[in-house]
């Protein structure tokens, strides 16, 4: 296994330097032609989908994760126009930016380039297998893909049409490697290879993120924990207010830049938390509530301590009254998890606070947690939302995939 | 040891957030009353130092490690005038950059913020304990410093001069902690509290950092080797190529961004090795070259596989031929440390490849891998030089100590 592993480091290694040269057409051609044989290989990817989904089936799979398995027409269709998409943005690599003449007489600036190897970890969406790639390839760098058992026919079949994409534009094959045993010491092999990969990037459940951080010598970009709050101000706009918390709460459930907390400024907590906790309750939205906030809405059930550590990921929602920013900021930097926060206000001082002084990867006046998204930002795509703080903080896109070198431009200029 | 270390992770994290939102003008008194402290203790310093010197000159430290540790007037004064110019740099804390409208109405840009604690252990010399304060403070986060053991009755005298100076300007004495025990189990503590400690910057030998790369679980901005590169192409100009070849060799010995190989196209060997050889010789350096090298220049040695490998940092400089660009960027991709490489070429399209192809944290043309520094490169000041890929390569200055954050601004936006 260990050998088996090495020598896949060893070609993604070699591959990437190939792909680090390589011309954004050569690496646009390659993409198209991967949506390419996506769209017609299709009926044979539902084929080997299906083995995956029956054997998914015997082992007892519960319904969302055969869901979340399948590959239906449709979604082979989208999995090819994100490739597209990804094809369309710009280049990141060999960007020069900041070219400046120094008293010296050099000129100094830096130049965008891949990081090297990427290593993506991640569970049962075979989609991801074909996303990850497109993102790796674009920008610049080789990948080794290692998608979850239950996917392996899938998967495979998707790798078989990447290679082709690949190698009708010139590029090596190798550029990306998806990784075809299941066994699970191959995770192991791949975030201790750290001669051969640059980076590690897992998507999935917590349990595998975490295992992956703790034994990981390679670094790993990674996300944890999304608890969300909002703080309604007292000086805020109530219907902004209104507004901002239900969309926060109830616009996608199971997504980490939902809100998981409402934080209620005391002041304006008569007027806001009582309409809102009907709009909640028609939704199905359950409310815990600290003492304070119960009194003002007594249908809501009592918080405990854990409420305020929780993502639900669920129609669940925690309240909290507080006397004003000070104490919003307090609770945020106790038991938010650096995700996403948001104030409502329209205080000019106190929204200029909460940005600066909110240590989140993102910050908002005035706008749903919802947005804390890729595409939202601008991104064009996303590989994930790094809840980190090196490198990369937030949505993920192409440039977070990049890093910068120096370059210095002289006329035979030497160090006096 | 645990618990003690734990304590002050904690109230370095505790500072952190006093310290990423302080104002410039403190952090900039607090700069200047530690270089008064400084300045007015400069005789309680040197008698500090004494007592280390005489320890060490006990324990039977070699000269040029009794050098390093000494403390002299001429250099506390030094000392303190670096502090006053890390004053007068640009804070980088707060800068928000492209702040963009996005389709959906909201506004999307990015917020410069600090790392919150770092963590930096280093050897000997008792001017880092200063130096490296400085950045971390004036970057707005919180230091635990770490600094050697036989440096220690200096570092603690440096750190009650820092602590009155944060104090004195309002912000808290626990924004930079010294380390004061000489308990090596400290270090391991310290690079494995992630809750408290965001990255470790360690400075000093190799095995010091190969030591803490491989026992840390906190993030690691490390520095390695420094096998630089010079490739003198056959379309050089003959004078730049030997100006810069030499400068590059010969300013400096001991340095990382020294040349420690330089690789010539055969097609311009006679005209240059030669000329250079002789010069290289007067300066004392001792040339060790390849076969084909040696027809040129029979005095030099033979080199063996390890001089390609080799980190010199002595007047001792391996020589090869190639046969030209492809060879150049083949031998230095199979031997590199990944710091610096120059190309010295009058040819637009080779220069245009070098730099592209390449992958070395600074790479060159027509200049001296001696210009790889963060005073030459215009950052003001540097913690050290990244040769990693993650967040900071190259020279590091305060930016590096820095992070960014999303800011969203809206008006009420919700997802549609």
């Amino acid at each position: 296994m260990k050998d088996e592993m090495l020598k896949l480091g060893q070609h993604a290694r070699h591959a990437s330097r190939a792909m680090a040269r390589a011309e954004p057409g050569a690496k646009n051609r390659a993409l198209e032609a991967i949506a390419g044989a996506i769209e017609t290989q299709s009926d044979r990817l539902v084929e080997e989908n299906a083995r995956d989904l029956a054997r998914g089936r015997d082992n007892g799979l519960d319904a969302a994760l055969l869901d979340r398995l399948e590959l239906t027409p449709p979604r082979i269709a989208a999995m090819a126009e994100g490739l597209r998409q990804i094809a369309a943005l710009p280049d990141p690599v060999g960007e020069i930016s900041g070219l400046r003449y120094r008293p010296s007489g050099i000129q100094v600036g830096h130049m965008r380039v891949p990081l090297g190897v990427i290593g993506i970890i991640y569970e049962s969406r075979p989609n991801v297998t074909a996303d990850a790639a497109a993102l790796c390839l674009k920008s610049g760098n080789a990948a080794l893909l290692r998608g979850g058992s239950e996917a392996i026919h899938s998967n495979t079949a998707i790798a078989e049409c990447i290679r082709q994409g690949l190698e009708s534009a010139g590029l090596p094959a190798d550029a990306v490697q998806v990784i075809g045993t299941t066994d699970r010491r191959a995770v192991g092999e791949m975030i201790t290879m750290n001669q051969y990969v640059d980076v590690i990037i897992p998507r999935g459940g917590k349990s595998l993120i975490e295992r992956i951080s703790r034994e990981a010598t390679v670094p790993v970009i990674k996300h944890l924990d999304g608890v969300c709050h909002v703080y309604i101000d007292d000086r805020a706009d109530v219907a902004k207010a209104e507004a901002i918390a239900y969309n926060a709460k109830t616009h996608r459930f199971g997504v980490c830049n939902a809100m998981e907390t409402l934080l209620v400024a005391r002041g304006i907590a008569e007027q806001v938390l009582p309409g809102l906790a009907a709009r909640y309750r028609e939704t199905g939205v359950e409310l815990r509530g600290c003492a304070d906030s119960r009194a003002l809405v007594p249908a809501m059930q009592a918080a405990t301590e854990d409420d305020w550590h929780a993502e639900y990921l669920a129609p669940i929602l925690a309240v909290r009254l507080v006397d004003g920013l000070d104490d919003a900021i307090e609770h945020i930097a106790a038991y938010g998890s650096g995700h996403t926060e948001a104030i409502v206000t329209e205080d000019y001082t106190r929204a200029r606070r909460f940005l600066r002084e909110v240590d989140s990867s993102s910050v908002m006046v005035n706008a749903s947690t919802r947005f804390a998204d890729g595409f939202e930002y601008g991104l064009g795509a996303e590989i994930g939302i790094s809840t980190d703080r090196l490198h990369a903080r937030g949505p993920v896109g192409l440039e977070g995939l990049t890093t910068q070198k120096w370059v210095v431009l002289g006329d035979g200029h030497v160090r006096q």
